[in-house]
C-alpha cells in the first residue's frame, strides 16, 4: 500500500470528490478550499513534483494543462476566470509530495498568486 | 504588426531579458519581479490563455510544463522550490492576454497563491 495520500485517493482508498476525470488524471474538491471554486488536478501516475517531470513526460504535463480548462468549464468560472498553480518543493509551499495543479475561481484572486 | 505585447517580445520588436528559449517557447525575466526568481514562460504562438487551448495543443501545454521545470533549474531554485501561476481571465488577475507561466522563487512563498 503507498503512503501517497494522493496516491490512495485515485485508487479510490481514501474517499474523494470527483469533478472530471480522465485517462491520466482525477479532479477533486479541494478539502479546504480557498475560493468557492477550488478542485486539484492529479496525475494517476505518482510524480512527485513538476522538478521530477522527465522530458518524455510533455503529453501527460499537457494533459492536466487541458484537465484544468476542462475543470474551469465545468465549474462555470471559465468566462469568469481563474488561476492555476502548481506549488513545487518548500520554497512553492508543497504540501502533497504528488503533483497537483490548483485550479482556483469564483472571486477575485489578487497578485500573481505569490504571496 | 501585431498589438499583442508578447508576440512583439517574441519577435524581438519589443526588448526583454531572455533567460531560456525552446522551439515553442521563450522564457523572459518579469519587469515586475514579485521574488528574486520570476520568469515568464511564453508560447511563440500567440494563445490567449488556458481557456483558448484547443484539444490537440496538448504539447504545446506540456511543452510549457517542462519549460518552467528548465528555467527553475536554471535559476538554481530546482531543490529550495517554486512557484508556477498560471493566470487566466479577470478574475485570475491575468493582465496580458497571451497565455504565459509565472515561475517565481527564491524566498518563501505562502499560501496557495490564491490572495
Amino acid at each position: 500500500m503507498s503512503d501517497c495520500i494522493f496516491c490512495r485517493i485515485v485508487a479510490g482508498e481514501i474517499p474523494s470528490q470527483r469533478v472530471l476525470e480522465g485517462g491520466d488524471w482525477i479532479a477533486i474538491r479541494d478539502i479546504n478550499p480557498a475560493a468557492p471554486t477550488h478542485v486539484l488536478v492529479i496525475p494517476r501516475r505518482h510524480v512527485d513534483s513538476i522538478a521530477a517531470l522527465e522530458d518524455g513526460d510533455g503529453q501527460l504535463a499537457g494533459a492536466l494543462l487541458l484537465a484544468a480548462r476542462d475543470v474551469a468549464r465545468h465549474e462555470g468560472v471559465a468566462e469568469s476566470g481563474y488561476r492555476t498553480v502548481i506549488n513545487t518543493g518548500a520554497h512553492g509551499g508543497q504540501t502533497v509530495a504528488h503533483l497537483h495543479v490548483h485550479v482556483i475561481g469564483g472571486r477575485q484572486l489578487t497578485g500573481h498568486g505569490t504571496a
